[in-house]
């Protein structure tokens, strides 16, 4: 490899959509790693709507980007030079890592690929933070057991998709809601769960839910919030769970006028549980996480959906696209190929 | 003993507050005991508020009482005559039987009380259910460590007060709502809670709470729901637990009416958790909650309050009694004297 190096600067916060200006790109040199470092060359780079609350000043639930110094994110990259123990030369690994050609950190800010029988982008969407967040969220807070009765909403999204996926690896029964003909025909006829309900054209969604649930629901993988959950916390078993991973309807309500139904007394009378978490809850379990999801992928027991941009130079555009909708499952870029495929 | 015995009856379901002539005295014998039975002397009997529920003709969470058939509840009993080796004439035994000055039952349908150095009377209250309630609620869900912070709503009730006391013995910062100045007085000069807040005449229950909470709210036992509720999850920590007890301000509030802040934003940025349950989800841990409340309570370390009547004949003023206020803290009978003091 020559010195060559580039990376992506945060140049301005923007106000509402982010724009090409928003990006700058730079010329640096790859810096020499010590002792215990290692230099990783960026074969695929992940990016994600959640990064335009971290192009903020105020705090959101990680810490914002600062100006003029690079923006980060998942990546998953190649060692192309180590001086750690732990790491050799053409060892795959992911991490949170800079938005640069070549990162140069700590061995310990990269996790090792152990598993390269199934796709390396792999590890930045099901075996990454939405299959993680699938896994741990469905798996350790809503403990579905064989027979009983799943439901999750957004479940055409990257997480939902992979949430009911892993329940029916689990013996559950999956129901799915989501806003589209064409995503109900997805969750049934290719990831073969029981019965999807397109929330939109549905004239009464608990009734639609209590015929396709007519043993009740015993979890319920809430990622949305709002009127959807209103009508499934009608249906809810007595100890049911409820994994809460998102609250879209309520992020651009203003909280003194987000109003709905008390769901304390649901839960009261079935003795019911929620929980609120984020992935990164479960950091020093994600390796058997990891772990499993990459296992059921590889047996084929695990879909899920990509849209691939090639280049470097195409990331900012592949960002932007985010916010247009285009993109079809998770969106990734695809920056190197790696040096032995 | 003679052979006389007494029961009352439900000799109607009434239609609003009950009445003398919802109950009916009827003369029996005492049932003589077959292999393996008992025959339990009532001395304590408890009546409840949740018994009026059971007198109507709809389920609510446990089975309505059938006409002309005796009332049944928490009693604490003598044995006096035992065809069971488990249990023997004189041991004392609690248990949920008729409303009768003797019954006739399984060895198995009591539990022996083991610990006879607290008064009989505190296994029907902070030894009982409600005793059960807080201890299950506040250590299973709630879980307090040392040196975290404890809020509690109903804080004077027969469960608040037990919570909040729980919640020192382990170390914890104790707040307790409640809604009278009195009441107030009672938990900090008395159970040595570190504060407490009367809601009806505090001008804003949210800075109240958090003057009193510096470092926000880690365990939030609920036993009111309502706009107390929403004060307090306003100031919830990350990862904090809610045991959801009561929902005391929805009871009366048509559902489709009883509509309040959305929570789950709330939980999800704090990545918080709320369970509701009742005592009976933990019965097969009674025995372990009562050793450990009796320990406390012969340390000095739990204090409660008693209404006690004297009088089988006086069981249904008592009853009637707990919709007029009258009693101060859990209200009993007090049947019989037990043989050997």
């Amino acid at each position: 490899m020559d010195n060559q190096n580039q990376q992506i600067l945060l140049a301005n916060r923007p106000e509402g959509l982010p724009t090409k200006e928003t990006f700058e790109f730079r010329e640096i040199p790859i810096e020499k790693p010590k002792d215990g470092q290692v230099v990783v060359k960026t074969l695929y780079l992940s990016v994600d709507p959640y990064m335009r609350g971290r192009m903020n000043a105020g705090k959101s639930y990680v810490e914002p980007y600062a100006i003029n110094a690079p923006i980060s994110g998942g990546i998953v990259g190649e060692i192309v030079e180590s001086r750690s123990e732990k790491l050799k030369a053409g060892d795959k690994v992911q991490g949170s890592l800079n938005w640069q050609l070549y990162n140069t950190v700590d061995a310990a800010a990269v996790r090792k690929i152990e598993n390269t029988n199934v796709p390396l982008s792999a590890y930045l969407s099901v075996l990454g933070m939405t299959g993680l967040t699938a896994y741990f969220g469905l798996l350790d807070i809503g403990q579905p057991k064989e027979g009983e009765t799943v439901v999750v909403s957004g479940a055409a999204g990257a997480v939902g998709s992979t949430v009911g996926q892993i329940a029916k690896i689990k013996g559950a029964k999956v129901v799915g809601i989501a806003g589209s003909d064409e995503k109900i025909k997805y969750l049934e006829n290719e990831l073969g769960f029981d019965k999807g309900i397109n929330y939109k054209t549905t004239d009464h969604l608990q009734k639609a839910l209590e015929e396709a649930c007519p043993n009740g629901v015993d979890v319920y993988f809430d990622n949305v919030g709002g009127s959807v959950s209103d009508a499934v916390l009608n249906c809810l078993n007595d100890f049911a769970r409820i994994p809460l991973c998102g609250a879209i309807s309520s992020y651009n309500a203003d909280e003194n006028e987000d109003f709905g139904p008390r769901i304390q007394p649901k839960l009261l009378k079935t003795h019911s549980m929620i929980k609120g978490f984020i992935v990164g809850d479960y950091s020093n379990d994600f390796a058997r996480g990891i772990q499993d999801l990459a296992e059921w992928l590889s047996q084929g027991k695990l879909k899920y959906k990509e849209t691939i941009v090639e280049g470097f130079e195409n990331v900012p555009d592949a960002f932007l696209g985010l916010f247009e909708g285009k993109n079809l499952g998770k969106q990734l870029v695809k920056v190197s190929e790696p040096s032995n495929k």
